[in-house]
């Protein structure tokens, strides 16, 4: 049994290096990206949309060219465990989607997925074992047509320089940056002065 | 002088190999991650926000144990080129920044990321060469104090079954799934049957 171009085993190992632990929804997600990658459309270049940011991102990420920074994968928040690749310009797409319909087989995937047990209820030896057993027969696969532009990341367009911060930025966000019109995650915000940064660096 | 861990030229293999290309800005990226972690906070895991979905997150997620998937890195969408890294329970954070006021000592920076030239009229070998020189010489440090819940990622919270598509989805979404509400992306969706399903598996 292999995932993409990796044995299980070393997809499992892809996974702990690159997620930091065997998420039972990354594992799933590997089978998803191959699943879809097995049924891709015929085309040079695809792009991927992801349905949820829980997990399967990565599994795109570690499996296929697609990433967030190179905007080949984009995140549509529909909170869906499903990956799409889809050929970059006619759209035609191949989506993979873990089916609740073919969840009875395996009851500790069901109540996993499904949150009818709470974590610490769960057997998680016994749940990736299940999903290893099952692998593609959770899934199903749709063929769609994509919409690239609403998934697309938008181009960021012209530059202008913060009046508040200094900084460059988006200038459609309008007479200032996004943080400095209040949408700020920090407070408190203290310049580390050159002698500190030179120690750093 | 190194990227974290790795000489400059492993960072660059890396990024070729998880990026897809010598992004300048995810080179940049890699001494930003690298200046942010040389003044890390004191504490046992820091969590990462992101400023822009541009390249940057890949720096982030090839040097660090911040993925998207595990949700330990976040993405506030302000277009300004930082990386903050946070420590998970007090907030306490270093932002690191590059400088608009630090780039007229590298002209060849300054106009590929303030867009003063066209993708073709810039010098790409000589962008590369400026960036390596520069290296933190770019950037700017701030300490920050980070309020977590702005940017962490949401729980899902329960999950119900969309009586529309039949798949799971967060119940906090509403009576039917976001994409079946009318934010969905596709036309066209048409199972594929089993049989595909079988040569395909």
């Amino acid at each position: 049994m292999n995932i993409c171009t990796y044995s299980y085993e070393e997809y499992l190992h892809l996974v702990k290096s690159f997620h930091g632990n065997l998420a039972p929804g990354l594992i799933i997600g590997g089978f998803i990206v191959d699943l879809a990658m097995k049924n891709l459309p015929a085309g040079d270049f695809f792009d991927a949309v992801c349905e949820t940011p829980v997990c399967l991102p990565d599994a795109v990420q570690i499996l296929t060219p697609c990433t967030i920074g190179n905007g080949w994968l984009s995140i549509a928040p529909f909170g869906r465990f499903a990956v799409t690749l889809y050929e970059k310009y006619s759209g035609k797409g191949v989506r993979v989607f873990l089916d609740t319909e073919k969840l009875e087989a395996w009851p500790e995937v069901r109540d996993w997925y499904l949150k009818k047990k709470k974590k610490k209820e769960q057997n998680s030896d016994l749940l990736l074992a299940q999903i290893k057993e099952a692998g593609h027969q959770l899934l199903s696969v749709q063929k769609v047509q994509v919409e690239p532009e609403k998934v697309r990341r938008k181009k960021m367009g012209p530059v202008g320089i913060c009046p508040v911060c200094g900084e460059a930025y988006p200038s459609k966000d309008g007479e200032k940056c996004r943080n400095c019109r209040g949408e700020t995650p920090y407070t408190d915000v203290v310049s580390i002065n050159a002698t500190n940064q030179k120690v750093a660096g």
